[in-house]
């Protein structure tokens, strides 16, 4: 079978699934979404694409957004960054403050938001402007101008957001945290407020596939070695507490959001993005797990 | 390069660099091991074997065999041992109680030292003959007869074992262990004091790079769909809380053990084992470490 | 009101009232009392014994015992056990495993599990014949020559100990036990099983309110300095992680056991025994604790 | 021996005795307290007050100051005050956020961080001018309208104060907090910067020895049954993970601040104030601890 007739009978077979899980209802903007909702797509780097569903619909990226801060963070600062923030799994839920407590203030990983406040704090530090020259880093991997923040979910997340209002107080206080919280705060708001459909979220991604090239643009946006980095941080990191399940079930490097989407890629082969809104109870995407875990069954193709 | 290559000059690097760490000392037979020893080994799929060092000197594998029972046991009894054991990476050390407690005695992976515990009183339901047959089943993956436990080692294990007397015990107290305690124990503590050279670990664990068979047998061991689900584990929960550093460094699927030995497999392409017995704080070999993260460097290759 | 006509109110007003909770199940010989029993006994420093329903009906004082065996064995080593186990409340159920796990197996207090374990560990080092002497010690408290050991219950425990032995091994394992862990788990689970009427225990505590000494029959068994501490220890640490309920409620140190019964001591003025065997989610008689704070409201006197 | 001699002697004693502990450095305006200071005072419900040292010299009275806010808040809402906070011993640092997690954002009890942030919270939706209201409180328990804020201790306390801003925002996160998280901070921060000196603390917490009645006052504040409760949480909870050690030594209710300060009270008998800034690891004073017990050994009485 090919790609697309893989995402074909994929989205044959789930037609007679009743996925569990609830849509994240924190906030408003993200509790409307429709649960039906269900996107796929694949970017080889062949060159094919592959659709399936509402692949073209937009999305709240959420936690995603975290893997390209991180990328965008290293360029700045280096291995340096690894003083501030850890590599290791969390074992806990993605907004867990008893490790950080144990643990002085150091992140267990760039993937938790803990983590991600930290990498966000580091960004503040060296952006000239940071919401914009972010937006422009995305955009650029995304090859697409019109990606962008949605200012209702930032200003919801904002008026929600008191545990990550705990966490970087409690990061501040062990003087993990160089800028005012308030404008870190606002950054990390903006930054996973950012929309992309599956097809855009996928091309983003591609250059982990591509070992930090953008695909048919003769550019290395990352070295081949860092790229390994991120990869391996995402198969370890990628899901808060069932980063182990997703190795187990999918075998790929991959993270998610509770938008519903979740970004995996196969090192040398391809990106995929799949988007199902209805979240498991460890917050990751019910259907998505399952339809990428069916993607590298049937294809037979894994890092492992 | 080749590997050949790759590895004298590894072992030409290492020459220079003074490793740290400290080799395991709550028991003498462990105590007793020069430091100084570094012997690497690699077994291509293709059929090449490549040696540096102390390679065909046997140590004591320790926890390695972890990956070995938990083999075994899911011939035995599929995809139910998922019941009494989850596959997500601990975040503790190897020996801690506290996430046990927590999780009703479920622990949160096979390859800590409760999940082995789990997986060893399986094996003592299944098996007629716990320890032979065990035995006999490493032999037969290593290709080697010769393979043995060391009594001296198992019977000192014993004699200190009282931590994992307690972790037993505790999930004994949740129901989580069906047989006798000191019978499990005594099967746990034979199991973790099989010796091997690299070379013949390599060799064993060259099945878990060949999609389940044993290379030039024509032999499937297990299936591909569960070889790959044992490398996303090693991947998650191989070096304790220090999963996610082996996977940003080297970014193979590894276990190590406390007597200095580290195996790793690149599905695909080779395994490899090196063996220097001295642990950083974590408990996995320093210099094991490094040695591999050059050769994924040196090699520009690994599943990333 | 005089204690007598304070005790009958009390039998009047609790016909009235259901309480909650559930008889200690985890072994037949608990499980077997009738849920309905409820006595309850003072004596007073002044001469007068006060009696209410099942008071002089034997139950197993099960941990109430850990105040006997501290005060023994504090008579034997002094303020040296206070390096092998703190004085502070545990804030956790009485058998958890956490906290000794993150503070190197010292327990937090010897009125839970794990420093009773210890303190039974000290008993087993300094008496020749651990069981009988300790025994010996008791009768010579209460008074009463029959006091004794209910052997099937001491059984039952062992037989059902996994979390004690987790517990005592993992203490082992920090070097905190010097016996035997069989040897002193017997000894501890003998201890728990020594039966007494509310009268008996009543009396049996009586010194706790005496200053130390055995009423009217001229003898300081401790002094009033340890007497003072041993009772602070019961009012921080005598009710698991429901001790600052007991305190806020009833005002008077004291101890309870799964038994369903609770001692308590006014330093000066009485002491007091109450069993009821239906406990509540934390372990600690419902009716028990609410027939205390009737007495001191009642009364209008608490240490406070 | 009375009570003047009884202070006279610790003076002298004291004299001899290095002390160790470190003057809390978190902000500068309390690092800058000199480390000798030393003063101590105890007030009579027969009406003697007795000095020694330092006695009228103010000081920051810092968490001595949860006491009397949860008085004043239990006078407007009564027991529906134990909804949103417990009455257990914390067994951790005044400011952690573990268990606050575990525990849903319910704190512990009302004399850690965590609950005095609540309590706070409930006077704030109570009062029509917080700050002056609590001040006219407290200026009406020490009989003394001087008493007051020192304004740039709390500006420092808001300019440092992370981890509370830590605190309040979990809380808040989990619905425990009903105010802005900025208004209940800056009333606590002034709550907490109240000066006083032993003389006027101890006078301020008479009434907590005096069954809830200002002396020679005849008005009763609070009500006997209340005050209890409120010693019995004292006697549990004023000394963080120190509350055992200070029961078992002292045998008395009792509250410490980071200023240095110690307050207790005999109910029946008397109340006692102490001050020497030097503060142990736990985060009380080292010197003021050991006045106390010498208080209550010397003058052979305590609550037990």
């Amino acid at each position: 079978m090919n790609y697309q007739e893989i995402l074909d009978e994929i989205g044959h077979e789930f037609k007679a699934v009743q996925f569990e899980g609830k849509v994240a209802s924190y906030i408003p903007e993200l509790a409307n979404v429709s649960p039906d909702k269900f996107g796929m797509h694949i970017c080889c780097l062949k060159g094919g694409n592959y659709s399936l569903g509402n692949a073209r619909e937009s999305f709240s990226i959420q936690s995603i957004s975290k893997v390209l801060s991180l990328t965008l963070a290293h360029l700045y600062e280096g291995d340096k960054i690894w003083k501030r923030v850890d590599v290791e799994p969390s074992g806990d839920p993605f907004n867990s403050l008893v490790q950080l407590e144990f643990e002085n203030g150091i992140p267990r990983n760039p993937l938790i938001n803990a983590g991600a406040l930290v990498i966000s704090d580091i960004l503040v530090s060296h952006l000239s402007n940071p919401k914009q020259d972010y937006l422009d880093f995305v955009r650029k991997l995304a090859g697409d101008a019109t990606v962008d923040f949605n200012l209702k979910v930032a200003a919801s997340e904002k008026e929600w957001g008191f545990r990550n209002s705990a966490l970087i107080n409690l990061m501040k206080s062990f003087g993990n945290i160089q800028n005012d919280v308030e404008e870190v705060l606002d950054f990390y708001f903006h930054k996973c407020s950012i929309e992309m459909s599956c097809a855009t979220l996928a091309r983003t991604f591609l250059l982990f596939a591509n070992h930090g090239q953008l695909l048919g643009r003769g550019e290395a946006v990352i070295p081949k070695s860092q790229t390994k980095r991120i990869n391996a941080i995402m198969q370890t990191c990628g899901f808060y507490d069932e980063a182990g399940e997703f190795s187990f079930r999918v075998g790929l490097p991959g993270k998610s959001g509770v938008g519903g989407g979740i970004v995996a890629v196969h090192p040398g082969a391809y990106s995929v993005a799949v988007w199902s809104p209805k979240l498991n109870p460890k917050g990751n995407s019910s259907q998505g797990m399952a339809a990428l875990e069916a993607l590298t069954t049937k294809s037979g193709l894994s890092i492992f």
